[in-house]
C-alpha cells in the first residue's frame, strides 16, 4: 500500500483525498491546511474521516475555537507517507518542496505551479513513461489536462499535426467568492497557455489557440479545430472518443445542452460533491472543416485532474511501469467508463 | 410500513424519492415520470435502484431505444402504494389527483398546485394537526416553507404580529435551460404570494412582502422583518434559532458569505446532490430596529420541502399524532440537526 | 431624397431609425409597431422626434391611454414611403410582405425570417451588387454581418479558402426579461447557421462552427480559424484589418478586456444608448496556427447591422451602383472609421 | 460663473464632468486623471470637449504614446478653478485634500471618502443648509443617496420614525473587470453602511438594514419598510413620490420590469452614456404594513449623485441660500422631472 498524504485541502485537494481513498493499492494518510475553512469544517461535520494536519502551526488556535481535531503539523504529515499530492495554491508547492525533499519523499504538484518545480510534466495517458520513478511531478492544468485526453486519443488512432482551440472558460467554483466576473467576457492574450502546455506534453504537435472567461461556474467548454495526419470523418472520430474511458460521449438529444447539464447530471447520478471525473464530447459538435475535424468538449475543472494525479501515484511510485495497465487501474477504482456498457 | 409513490422525476421528485428512502417507517414503491429525462437517465445508470413506472404510454419507446427498465404505468404504481408525493409540474397534479381518486389513495401536492386541489394547506412544524388523517394534501412552496420554519420558530416562542419579508430570489436551479435571467433583478408584483401564503398557513399573522428575482441558481435569501408580540434582542434570537433542529445558525467569520457557500458546504460535506435540507440563519444578519427584528435566511431551494413532506406523509397516514414525535421522527431519519451536537 | 419607414420599432428597429435620420440622402418618414413597449414611450418622453404609426389598430386605446400620439396605420405609412426596413419579429415580416408587395414597395428584412422572403440575401461589404435594384432584399443576422467584414476583408486581400468559427453568443440585449441563460453555456448543434449563412453570401468559401450561448448581454465574440489562399502573418492581417473602416482595432492594453470594455468604450464616447457600429479585432488574439490564422472579433449585437442595412437601402434604391461608393456614403454619414485618423 | 474642475474621470467623475457642462451657472475648466484610460481615450477620439490634466507627471509618457493632449498638472487645473468635484478612488480624495488646502480652495468628495475627509456629510434635499458656505463637503454614496431622496421625500410630508432596508446591491458598473461576483448572492455584516449613514443625515430617524450583493450590472434595487408618525396608504404615498422631480414613479404595466428596464429605457431616450439621474419607485411595490408602509427604489448607481453634487457646489459656493430654489437650479439645468409633465 502507497502511502499517500494530501496537502491544501481546497477545491481540488478535497477530490484528491477522495480520489486516493478509492484506490485499493494506495492508503490515505491524512490532508493538511492552514487554516478551518468551509472545507474542514466539513470534515469535523462529517466525523474526521480523514485525519488532519496543521500547515501553519500559528494558526492553531483558530482550529481549536473551531472544535476540528489536529493530528500534527506539515512535517509530520510527510514523514508519514511515500508520496504528496501538493493541491495548494499557486507558488506554495514551490516553497513546501524543500520540505518534501528534506525528508526525501517524492511529490506530485499541480498545474498551478511553474514547470520548473518539477523534474517532468505529466499527463496520465499521453506520457505516462516519462514520470516512472521521478521524485517530483508537475500534473496539467484542468483544462490542458482534459484537451490532451481527447487529442492524445486522436492522435494515438490516426496521427493529429496540429490544433487550434478555443476555450470558453468558466471563471470561478461553486461557492468562490474571491473572483468572479458580471455580464461580461473577458479575452487573454493569444496564444492561451493550454495550447503552449499541450506543446510541452506532445511536442510533436503544432498548437494554439484562444482563451475567453465567461461568467459561469459548472465547466469550461473547448472547442478543437483538430489537422489529422489522414482524412477522418465524424462517425470514425465518433468511435475513437466512444472506446475512451475518461471521455464520455454525450448529445442534445438525450438532454446535455451545456455545462450545466453535465453538472446536473453528476448530481443526478448521486457522484459525490456532484463531480465528474470524465471529460465529454458532444456528438452535435462534431464537423468536417475540409480536412480538418472540429468538436467541442466539456471539462468538469473541479474533479477531472482526479484521475491523472493517481496516474501519477502509479508512475513516480513505479506501482505499474506499462501505461495501459497504470491507467486501466486507475480507472477501476474511480468507476470511470461505467457507462460504456450501456 | 407505509408504501409511498413518487410521481414527476424532477429537482423535487427526485429529491422526495431519496428522502422516503431514508425513512425506516417507510417504503418507496416507485417513481413515474412521461420521458427519459436526464435524471431518468441517470436511474439507469445507477442500476435501477427505484423501480420506474411510465405516466405516459405513448412514449414507451423513448425508454426502450434509452434501455430504462420500465416496471407498468402510473396507474400500476398507485395501485401498490398507500400514498403519493406529486411533484409534476403546476397543474398536472390536479389532473393525476383523479387517478388517486379512482382507487382511493391518498397524495401530498407541491407548491405550484393551486391550493383547491387539497383539504389542508400543510407545514410539518406550523400546522401538523390540520393534516392528520386528511386524504389530500399541499405543500407550501420552497421559499414559503423555509420562511415558515424561522417565523413559526419566533411565534411559539414569543409571539409574532407581523412580518414584512423581501424575497432575493433565485432564478433557475442547476441546469435548467427552460428558464434563466440574465444580467437583470427582476420584480414581481407585491404583496408577494409568499407572504400570503404565510397568512393561510398562520392567519393570526400578518404578512406582507416584495420579491426580486435574481440570476443565481444557488438558494433564496430572505430578510424579514417581524414585528414580536414583546421586546427581544439578537441574543434571544440567536438561542431560538439554535435550537431548532431545521434550522443551521452560521456566520461570516466562519465562511458562509452567501448562498453559494451554503451550496459548497453542503458538497463538501458530501450530502447527496450537494443536497441542504435546513434553512440557514446567518448570525450576522441579526439587528434589531425599534422593536422588530430583523435578519437574514437561506433558502436551499431543491431539496428544503423534502422534511415537510415526509412530515405530510406522517399525518395524512396517521404515522404519529404528535406533531413534535413526527417531526422528530423526520429528523431523524435525515440527519437534520447534527450540527447542533459541535 | 429616399423616403424610408420602419416597421418594428424594438431593439433593431429604433437603431434603423437612428440610422437613417442621419443619412443625408435619406427621409425617415416614421416607424411602426403593435404596442406602447418602452421604446414607444420613449419616442413620447422625448416629444416625438419620429413619427409613429399603429401597425395594430385593434390596440388605439392602448396608445391613447399612454399619451402617444398615432399618425396613421401601417398601411398609411407604408404608401408614404419608397422603401420599408422591416425589424418586426421573425415571421412577421414575411405576413407584412404582402402589405409591401400591394403597394408595390421596396423592403429589407433581417436575419429573423427565412431567406424565401426576399428575392436576395444581401451583405453591403460583400456582395453588394447582388441587391442592385432587387425589391426584397434579406440582411444577415448580427453574427454573420460581422463575421463576414473580417472574412470578406480578408478575402479580398489574400483570398480565404476555409473559415472554422467558435461563436461565443451574449444570449440576451441589455433589458431583455423575456429570455436569458443563468450560469450556464448552452451548445447548439452544429454547424452554427452563422457558417451556413456566411456560404450562402460567399460561396466560394467553405465554412463551418460551433455556437455556444453564454450569459452575458454585451456584445458576441467570435474566433475565427481562416485558411488563406497563401501564407500570410499576424502583421499582414493587423494592416488589412486597421484600414477596414467598419472593423475597429483594439488591444488589451489600451484596456479593451473582453465585450463589456467596448460596451463602455461606446457609452463613454457618448454614441446614442452607447451604440457601436463597427465590429472590433484583437490586437493581441491574433495568432498563426501553420498557415492558417486565427483571431477573435467582437460584435456589438445591437447595432451591428445598421450600416449593412443603410448599404441596402442605397443599392435596392439604386442610388449608389458602385459598392465601395455606396458605403462610403453610409459610413460617412454613420461617422465610421474616424478612429483611423488617430 | 462658478469655476469647477474634476478630479478623477471615471465612472463618476466622467458623469460629474457632464453635469456641470450642462449647468448654465457653472464653467467647467477641465478634468484630471492619472493614466490614459478608456474613458480619456474616448475623450480624445471624442476630439477633447475637455482640457484633460495628468495628475501623476511619471505618467506623461504613457499620454504622449496615446496621443491625448494634456493641458497641465493636478496642480494647474486646481489653481484655475472655484471647486473641485473629487471622483477619485476611496482614500485618493484625502491626500488630494492637501492640494487643495494650499490653495485654498473647495472640494466635494464622494461617498468612498472617510467622513472626516470633510466639514460636513452632504445630501441636496435632506440637508442643504448644512453645505453652505462649507470648504469641504462629502457626499453620500449612490445607495445612501437615492434611499434619502424616497425618504426624505416622506419625512417631510408625515414624517418618518424608523426604516428597515434591504439593498440588493448591482456588484459591478457595466464595462467592470477588476471586481465581480458569479452565480453568488453575498451578505455584508448588518447593520448596511447605507442605514447608519441615513442616520447621519437624518439623525431623527432610526435606520437599519440588511446589504446582499447580487451579480448584475445595471443598478440597485432597495425594500424599504418605513414606520410613519400617521398612518397612511399606498394612494397618499404615491401621490408624495409623484411630485419628486428627482423620483419617477414606474409600473410593470408599462414594461418596467426591474434595474435593467430602467436601463433600456434610458437609452432609449437617448440619455448620453444611457444615464438617468433620477431613482424609480414601483407603484406595484407599495404595500401596507399594519401601520408601516413598505416599497421598493431602484438606483442607477452611475449617475444618481449627480444631481447632489451640482447641489453641493451651489451649498459650498453659495450660489443659492434656500434649499429648494437650490434643487430647482439643480433639476432644471439637468431636465429632471421632465416625466412628470405627461
Amino acid at each position: 500500500m502507497v502511502k499517500v498524504g494530501v496537502v491544501g485541502y481546497g477545491t481540488i485537494g478535497q477530490r484528491l483525498a477522495d480520489g486516493v481513498a478509492l484506490q485499493k493499492d494506495m492508503e490515505l494518510v491524512g490532508v493538511a491546511d492552514v487554516s478551518p475553512t468551509l472545507a474542514v469544517r466539513a470534515l469535523k461535520e462529517k466525523g474526521m474521516p480523514y485525519d488532519f494536519y496543521n500547515a501553519l502551526p500559528e494558526n492553531q488556535k483558530l482550529f481549536d475555537d473551531a472544535g476540528i481535531k489536529v493530528s500534527g503539523t506539515l512535517e509530520d504529515l510527510v514523514q508519514k507517507v511515500d508520496i504528496i499530492l501538493d493541491a495548494t495554491s499557486a507558488g506554495v508547492g514551490a516553497k513546501n518542496k524543500e520540505i518534501y525533499a528534506k525528508y526525501n519523499k517524492k511529490a506530485v504538484f499541480q498545474g498551478g505551479e511553474k514547470n520548473s518545480v518539477a523534474d517532468v510534466f505529466f499527463h496520465g495517458y499521453a506520457n505516462y513513461e516519462k514520470g516512472i520513478g521521478k521524485q517530483f511531478l508537475k500534473l496539467t492544468s484542468c483544462n490542458t489536462t482534459g484537451l490532451i485526453r481527447a487529442v492524445d486519443c486522436l492522435d494515438r488512432e490516426i496521427g493529429v499535426e496540429k490544433v487550434a482551440i478555443t476555450i470558453i472558460r468558466r471563471v470561478a467554483d461553486p461557492g468562490d467568492y474571491h473572483r468572479g466576473l458580471t455580464n461580461a467576457l473577458q479575452l487573454e492574450k493569444a496564444p492561451s497557455h493550454q495550447a503552449l502546455d499541450l506543446m510541452t506534453i506532445m511536442p510533436h504537435i503544432n498548437a494554439t489557440g484562444i482563451l475567453v472567461h465567461t461568467p459561469v461556474t459548472h465547466g469550461h467548454i473547448i472547442t478543437v479545430v483538430a489537422t489529422p495526419k489522414r482524412k477522418t470523418n465524424k462517425e470514425e472520430v465518433l468511435g475513437f472518443f466512444r472506446k475512451h474511458p475518461r471521455i464520455r460521449v454525450v448529445s442534445l438529444a438525450e438532454g446535455f445542452l451545456g455545462n450545466a447539464s453535465l453538472f446536473k447530471y453528476a448530481r443526478d447520478l448521486g457522484n459525490p460533491r456532484g463531480d465528474m471525473y470524465e471529460i465529454a464530447v458532444w456528438e452535435d459538435s462534431i464537423v468536417e472543416s475540409g480536412n480538418d475535424i472540429m468538436f467541442a468538449i466539456n471539462i468538469p475543472q473541479e474533479a477531472v485532474v482526479i484521475p491523472e494525479n493517481m496516474d501519477a501515484i502509479r508512475a513516480a511510485m513505479e506501482m505499474q511501469t506499462d501505461r495501459l495497465e497504470a491507467v486501466a487501474k486507475t480507472n477501476e477504482y474511480l468507476g470511470m467508463g461505467k457507462w460504456m456498457q450501456k
